[in-house]
């Protein structure tokens, strides 16, 4: 989560300043409290803490605001002074402060280069690449010391708003075994505003929770039989999946992308030519066979195997750009950390594509590339797009001619201007085989995520041997152009479903239409309602998408099939009555409301909607 | 391929009879001919031979041939007669027959238990279950004799029409290390009509090898860096894929299953609830994960995933029955004997389902399926269906209730025969976990295949404690239904191609329509066809399937590019020359002939195709 109007490293010093400040607060309410590290974070701070046997809670946090409001009041003015190492030691533990003390010995023991895995900032030490260390620097707020490098802001007046927000174990230095501390987060930003702003948006954001609406959507599920970061998608989750997958795959043949198929699996050896095996080697679940003595592996990306379609038959000019497509899973063996969700998945489906073109044609594929993915972003999801446009700089570690990485960097300047993008460009995050573009889509909550991708690659062509053959008869390179539109379809819908908080879109909505009736009265009027919708087709944004509707019949109150309906998500609901039948008419209610609209229009208003 | 008039088993004795014939006429021209098993086979019969330093070809056949016809024509008696089995062994001996020794002293020192992998007709032994070997039986005709079961028919002089096929190298007894012979392979039937049906339909379905036309129309390739059995698709071969799965899923949808998405991998522990892990367990490939401790395996099946999705949601008898499908693909660690084709590979794609249903809805589940059945192969793909209904036998091999398997098989039959199928019952031939139907396609060539199949079962729901709420609130087991269409779509796809001799039906064809143009001055009608073409969608068999086609405006003879056309066996050419744009008309050129086609009635005239 960004920061709203400032960035992370404006915020630095008056954040840092309030781990200070905390830490004041806690030495007033626990003198004997023992300090490790705290430094400023994304959009707040921590300090570790050891606090002996008292365990800190929530109910803790009014106390030390409160104390921490004090100091605050009090404006003391942040002071910086400088001791030698070994003084400082001895200051250490004359204080009591035996992890303050073991880090300044490590100091010294091992000089600056040692001192890498910890915290400069936190240490008071010279930064990276200065020489060895001599002395060590202090911040001073009225009674309270701490080593420290700094920046702060000038006194304790000046913090702008802040909270506490909860307490975690953590162990010291972050090494299982060492002695477990207290840490203590805070959140803060320049006004009340933006922290209002974005405590809001955590409480939204909790609510949107895709894990929590995966359960009560009934959209997936994960079994531990099956095992951790394999997600089963139930019936209402393989709708998303399926129409997301329509969408893409329909801007790929409009594109003329054709689509293949691959198994998979491999043998090994093709990553080994590929250059993956090295790379991925690592990610790699590997395939035992019991019959054959070749080694398997599970693909984790799919170019390779695309390039093997592409080598299949000889190629001439005439055929190129020559264009694949694929949505299919790719396996990776990550540490499954965040279990639950989607965000992070061994499993990933990706709407992969692989373009092989003559060099001159980079442009129109790319351009077309970015079209795609502004439509769908644009057009399809309404959700803002960043693009990053990775390029190299002057370093020897990038493959394939200069001169073809200033022109393929010139034709993607050209296209992201010529195709309105919001775009900024990186030197030196261009990958080893060539430039791309990396998108980034805000959510509704203002939450940034990384989605499509376009890159090129002109080492790939080169390791397979990709020809074709070119107007003069000779032998060429192709150029290979990969794109993701959807990324991996598992982390796009973990982010979509935050983004719409489960209130999906009427063309995309597993249940779009439930039919609630006031009485069994109107069975005859709702048969022709159905009759209706089952003739119904949307065209628009995707293509031949029927209506997916349901009837709740049942003897329930309308209050109760309305209740059941809204907490699905269903995005319209027509509540149907005796008068209605009499009016010919029915009760749309959505989101936005209620209204009839008769039964003759229903099929234009929801192909409207 | 079975025989078209007579089973296999009837003409047996003829075909092994010709197998001594040709033996006779072997040893004619080779004295020394030493001989080893000489069994009928289907359609036909072979004898082992080691003749020493000569090696037979194709050159050979018509001197065997002619030698054969002479015993034949000499109607030669086959006499049986019997010998003890000492005796036997010096008759072997004093023939210089070693491998004829080598079978009887075997036979002698393990007694008949240990013969049982011999071939007992070959050998002169009583059957299995009799008991010990005393007497061995031979059979004579004319100068030959040779250790033999029988039966034979009465003589040389009635055994049919044959003709000698080839010869290829054997391993004595199959076993390498063994010396290696030369099988010599004949074909035989009661009529030289069928034989020479028989020798027509091998003629054609060497023209219609699917993996020759996988090659000559650009369908799919294999790949030695990603390995045996693995096919990949081309574009072309995409399509079929695709329109072929798009069929089998809308019977699916409008049969009420609902589609749900698993992973290719699962933890081991699955297959070991659901029992798969004892059966299917040498046919698993495993996976290795380097991150985690658990042993994961490829799925060689799709149901046990399934149970998953099912069981992460509590169910009412309301919700039944529940209908799942999902066209996934399922890996099995298979010998990969036949390399380069589709009939056998190691990534197999099934269209998949799994029903759960009360045990009085498994007639309505079932006749809807075998109802599916029947539209995909009768309306759809013109392949003529037989049923085998296979049934449990009084053994107690079977797990689930008795009543319930009673009351299962009753229904299937009263389906069978309400859904007009072509069916046969084979007792003993049900799964252990329940009875199914499996249906048997004809193609072209008359030739039989495995396709679809509907199982019951009682046993995994039971393992996964699988559960609804009954109408009293009892728990309940629900009956499994399993079921595929196409099957494997791998190997579907392997009998279609050569069904269809790759002229695929127009709603299939990966390039329904090319149009060719006989100069340049006609480019401006052919957009005005092309946009007819872009706006034109079948909705039969398959809904919503856009033309494909494709232009020819080379600089080419009319005759060149009709000659390219035929040979990608494309269903449709579009023939357009000046005259044609003065007409306002296309000539339509297909399997039938050519025809002018007015432009406004294109798309009618294609619709109806």
């Amino acid at each position: 989560m960004a920061d709203a109007q400032n960035t992370s490293q404006d915020l630095a010093p008056m954040r840092h300043s309030l781990a200070h400040i905390m830490a004041t607060a806690v030495q007033h309410l626990w003198p004997e409290a023992k300090f490790g590290v705290g430094p400023a974070v994304e959009n707040g701070f921590y300090y570790d803490i050891d606090l002996g046997d008292v365990t800190l809670s929530e109910d803790d946090f009014k106390r030390i605001e409160k104390e921490m409001r004090k100091v605050i009041s009090q404006n003391q003015t942040f002071e910086r002074s400088e001791k030698p190492i070994d003084e400082a030691i001895v200051w250490a533990e004359e204080k009591r402060q035996p992890y303050k003390a073991e880090l300044l010995n490590d100091l010294k023991r091992a000089g600056t280069t040692a001192a890498k895995d910890l915290d400069a900032a936190e240490l008071g030490l010279p930064s990276e690449g200065e020489s060895a260390v001599e002395n060590v620097s202090f911040y001073t707020n009225g009674d309270f010391t701490d080593l420290c490098r700094g920046p702060h802001v000038d006194s304790t007046g000046v913090v702008g708003a802040f909270k506490l927000m909860r307490v975690a174990g953590a162990y010291w230095r972050g090494k299982e075994g060492n002695p477990q501390m207290q840490r203590l987060y805070g959140v803060a930003f320049t006004t009340k505003e933006e922290l209002d702003h974005y405590l809001n948006m955590l409480e939204e954001a909790k609510k949107r929770d895709h894990r929590k609406l995966g359960r009560e959507l009934d959209l997936f599920t994960f079994s531990d039989l099956v095992g951790a970061g394999l997600p089963l998608f139930t019936p209402r989750g393989t709708v998303l999946r399926e129409k997301l997958t329509a969408v893409a795959e329909q801007l790929r043949k409009n594109s003329g992308f054709e689509r293949v198929f691959i198994p998979h699996i491999t043998k090994t050896e093709l990553y080994k030519v590929s250059g993956h095996w090295d790379k991925f080697g690592e990610e790699l679940f590997l395939v035992d066979s019991q019959v054959t003595k070749d080694q398997f592996a599970l693909k984790p990306m799919n170019c390779p195997h695309h390039n093997q379609v592409y080598s299949s038959s000889p190629r001439s000019y005439k055929d190129l750009p020559i264009k694949y497509f694929e949505t299919t899973t790719v396996y990776r063996d990550e540490r499954t950390g965040e279990l639950g969700g989607l965000s992070r998945v061994r499993s990933i489906t990706q709407d992969d594509s692989h373009a092989y073109a003559q060099e001159d044609q980079v442009g129109e594929v790319v351009g077309s590339l970015i079209a795609d993915v502004n439509r769908l972003y644009g057009d399809v999801l309404g959700m803002p797009l960043k693009a990053s446009l990775s390029f190299r700089d002057d370093s020897d570690k990038y493959l394939g001619e200069k001169s073809l990485w200033d022109k393929a960097q010139a034709t993607i300047r050209d296209l992201a201007i010529a195709n309105n993008l919001d775009f900024f460009e990186v030197e030196g995050e261009a990958a080893f085989y060539g430039p791309k573009i990396d998108f980034l889509a805000s959510d509704a909550l203002g939450r940034q995520h990384q989605v499509a991708t376009v890159q090129l690659d002109f080492v790939q062509p080169e390791r397979f041997q990709l020809v074709y053959v070119d107007n003069e008869g000779q032998e060429k390179r192709p150029v290979m152009i990969h794109c993701a539109l959807l990324g991996s379809i598992e982390r796009f819908l973990s982010v979509y479903i935050e983004h719409t908080a489960g209130w999906f879109p009427f063309w995309l909505a597993p249940e779009q239409i439930r039919i609630l009736t006031i009485n069994d009265t109107v069975l005859d009027y709702v048969d022709k309602i159905t009759t209706i919708l089952a003739g119904t087709t949307l065209m628009e944004p995707l293509k031949y998408n029927e209506l997916r509707y349901s009837v709740d019949a049942r003897n329930e109150s309308l209050g109760k099939k309305i209740r059941e309906a809204t907490s699905m998500k269903i995005p319209v609901q027509l509540i149907v009555g005796p008068k209605d039948v009499e009016a010919k008419e029915v009760s749309v209610r959505t989101q936005e409301g209620e209204q009839k609209v008769s039964l003759e229009n229903i099929a234009d208003f929801l192909r409207g909607l």
